[in-house]
């Protein structure tokens, strides 16, 4: 999808909150604002709105001379996903339908998406565990099993971490031996990382690659060749999170996005109510 | 006041509120949006948040071709408020102190302060007239009462239409002979110009002068020399609107501010939280 121009003042405010979350000097924060604000008056508008976010969070690593400035809230992330796994393990063995509820968990740890929640405890992601059952929801279940069982290669294009350990139940439920996990080439605000994959304990199920870009989103044009030949070749991709639909949603490809709707733009561009938790494929 | 960098993404979504409002124009609202991004990258931030609301709507007047786009809103919010008048001046007829009770419902006459409430409707002003009396509020009458006794002129700053006839309330309660009551010099947003002054009845009470200035506020050096001559030959200025604080709260004068506080940024500054309704010097 192309940025609108509600994402704009979204970009600003987003801008001032990472640079605060990542530096305790105002004039990193002034810095970074006005080198963003002068990339957004000149911005074009048909790039999807995570090729902001690259733009964004390069400037901040820039200012700020750290490469991985969310290492820690990664690692943070991951920690609180992993001593949840036995009891989401369980949720999803003992439910009605496990594919289904390993979906609907995978989005949950989409909660995990913090931006300035560095202290998101486990209490926390318990309930917003339990409020997922119970939220809209619009999970295409039947379609997705369906093109599963036909699909010879399946790429899941991952999210954040901490959020990847979620994933993972999904992933389990899968055909493993035809599923490739794709995580980020270079850390970008909380977005998994083949580090943040292996955490996960993923290497064990799967194979796992690198897109080769740091935008918050799949942008094929700027992910290496290896992964966009990778992508071309999967009979089914599943992407994970509301930055790969946004750079995806316009793709011609057999692909189903996962996610929940987090802006009033997105909701408008997919037709469901903000809040909605989503497995639907790319045209309906 | 300086312009803080949290005023920044809220200049920002302004600028695509009011775009939207006035035009129904996409190219106009990107055009704004683009050129006030600009404008931004570059700030000043010495200067008064006012000054970026000048700009903002001086280009907003350029690009939809309207020398005064809020006229109609401003005309509408009059006669609103005049339907009002005869009930608000039975409350501060009856009331145990009419001058503490006209600064409230002064204070109150800030809710005409759209944006985009061009549908406010009476009943709505009523609610949040009842809504002021029991709001956190630090009126600090007993002062504002010896130093009008004191003075020997006294200038009031309107803020906006609408409200300046919530104002006329405070204004009777003065020793109007003394009074002179001053308006913008040119429309910006629904900021109280000289025919709001005079849709009010104003003219029939005390002296009316414009400022000179199109700023959303009182930036001194923009007014015209006429009125900087009465500003400081003034002994007493009584400030309406946050506007007025935000470009006169670092003057030294004997200046009374009477004001909603509005966002958390002029809250940090005043010390008051936000919300509160306050009748404050400039100097506690």
């Amino acid at each position: 999808m192309k940025t609108s121009i509600d994402c704009i003042p979204c970009f600003v405010r987003q801008t001032l909150e990472a640079a605060r979350f990542l530096s305790d000097y105002p004039s990193v924060h002034e810095g970074v604002l006005r080198e963003i604000l002068r990339c957004l008056a000149g911005l074009d508008l048909d790039r999807p709105p995570p090729f902001v976010g690259q733009m964004i969070h390069r400037k901040l690593r820039e200012l700020t001379g750290n490469p991985d400035p969310y290492r820690d809230a990664r690692n943070r992330h991951n920690r609180l996903a992993l001593q949840l796994l036995p009891e989401l393990k369980e949720i999803v063995r003992t439910s009605e339908d496990p594919l289904k509820t390993a979906a609907l968990l995978s989005i949950t740890g989409n909660v995990i998406d913090l931006g300035a929640h560095g202290d998101l405890t486990e209490d926390e992601v318990r309930s917003s565990i339990a409020r997922t059952f119970s939220e809209p929801s619009h999970i295409d279940i039947e379609h997705l099993r369906r093109e599963m069982e036909k699909a010879s290669s399946i790429l899941f294009l991952a999210d954040n971490a901490g959020e990847i350990v979620f994933d993972r139940l999904l992933i389990e439920q899968m055909p493993i031996e035809r599923v490739i996990v794709a995580v980020r080439g270079g850390p970008v605000i909380n977005d998994a990382v083949m580090c943040d994959a292996e955490a996960a304990g993923l290497q064990d199920l799967v194979k796992l690659v690198s897109n080769g870009s740091d935008a918050p989103g799949t942008i094929l044009d700027d992910c290496s060749l290896a992964f966009q030949s990778c992508y071309r070749n999967a009979d089914l991709v599943i992407a994970k999170g509301q930055g790969n639909y946004e750079t995806l949603s316009n793709d011609e490809k057999n692909i189903f996005f996962l996610f929940k709707i987090k802006c009033q733009t997105v909701a408008s561009h997919t037709g469901f109510k903000q809040g909605t938790n989503v497995l639907t494929p790319a045209s309906r």
